[in-house]
């Protein structure tokens, strides 16, 4: 067996008001958890702070020794609250100033509707000194990209088809090369008839058999009548197919035991 | 005008891999949310940790010193990665043990399907020492409460039935009175034809006129062409009548401005 792949740590940290008192529902972490998992990080921390200077930089502070990558989301625009770069600017250490790229992409934005600069846009090109600006494919904020004690920490904006443009264009090909390239396969067996507390020690026991496997069981339904359970794995390795048998070889041992308890498989299946 | 009402912090754990790698998406945090913000309390943080005891124990210990809530989710189950009581136990420096309480209801719920008790199951019975157990009428796991340093840690599982019929049930009644008795009131309205970045400097003033109401832009769709953009009000007060006064003067100076600019406006209320 294989050793386990050590990843490079990421953390989330997901900026606004609207997420804490539970207005808007947080699609844009689960979002991004997802894409770097696949790209090969390990997503140790999703962080919700308040539109606050403070907040934002106490979490950024926290990340930049642990995460090798740092995303934040929200906070990019021209209203007051809209204060992410300043708190990272803060944890950073750094100024924040007038990026000439960034002022040259919102420019051109308002120019093509006939708009001026204002104040209030000029503001969405204040990056923190030395920032890459990161070009929005869909609305007027640059997003921030930075390099700072060994981590880089990566601005977008909070609407999701902005901040999901600018991941795929240009986060993605910049952060790939700080990940090992692995290929993370997901298979899942549904299993009927037996409570989760029966598969329990079953399940204990397959997780022993791979330490590059994250296993985890989903109760469905309730727990006794006619439980339903689903366990995933997900496995990552340096090919497809090795990453694919290790969560297999897991779930057929999970499977086995399940079957002499009396439960039925519905469904099975890798993507 | 009245002073701001000073409101007690909470914090929201979300415990789970699920939730880091993006395969769920943390409705069970926007959830708890809305609740603790209605219920009178200022959410400070939702914090998404790994099933792991030295996490969740982390996060626990950062929250104790800061809010009068904290409220944990996920991670109370029979399997090996369900350890979420072993972390808060350490954060709160208490050992873990077999609950009485908790120990009848999860014999009761097994009993009932004709189950006994196993290892695993007697598992969802150990709480930090001195915790009380919420009783789960839905599914296995009791939830646990513990009051210490100024703070009461709630466990609740991770299965939004689950979580939220323990919420309405054990846990609302229970902190209500840790919170100023207030009514929170939010408005909105929908300003159509102007930008985000037009109208920012009319909502900057406009947060000025009432520090007791939480404003927020919210744009949708482009910024330009043919904006749309939904301004919300959150207002806390002691009367109904009074948070929506508040809430409403605000969005009046805005809708003010707003026309002002040639926006037309499309919808009003407060829910």
């Amino acid at each position: 067996m294989e050793e386990p792949v050590s990843k490079p740590k990421a953390w989330i940290i997901s900026v606004g008001n609207e997420l804490l008192i539970g207005r808007t529902i947080n699609t844009n972490a689960a979002w991004l958890g997802r894409k770097l998992t696949f790209l090969g990080f390990e997503v140790e921390r999703i962080v919700t702070v308040p539109d606050s200077i403070d907040d934002i930089a106490e979490e950024v502070s926290r990340a930049l020794g642990r995460a090798k990558v740092v995303v934040t989301t929200g906070g990019l625009g021209p209203t007051y609250d809209d204060v992410t770069l300043e708190g990272v600017a803060k944890a950073l250490g750094l100024p924040l100033e007038v990026n000439s790229e960034a002022l040259d992409m919102v420019k051109r934005f308002y120019e093509a509707k006939g708009l001026e600069l204002t104040e209030h846009r000029v503001k969405m090109a204040r990056l923190p000194r030395g920032a890459k600006a990161l070009p929005n494919p869909v609305g007027a904020a640059p997003g921030s990209l930075v390099e700072a004690g060994g981590s880089v920490v990566i601005s977008l904006p909070g609407v999701p088809s902005e901040m999901k443009a600018m991941f795929e264009e240009h986060v993605e090909p910049y952060i790939k090369r700080l990940a090992p390239r692995l290929q993370v396969v997901e298979c899942s067996v549904r299993i009927v008839g037996v409570p989760e507390s029966s598969l329990a020690p079953i399940i204990e026991k397959a997780y022993k058999l791979s330490p590059r496997v994250y296993l985890k069981s989903h109760p469905e339904g309730y727990e006794t009548g006619n439980p339903v359970v689903t366990v995933k794995a997900l496995a990552s390795s340096h090919t497809r197919e090795a990453a694919e048998s290790e969560a297999k070889k897991v779930l057929e041992y999970i499977v086995r035991g399940a079957r002499e308890l009396g439960a039925s498989i519905s469904q099975e299946g890798c993507s």
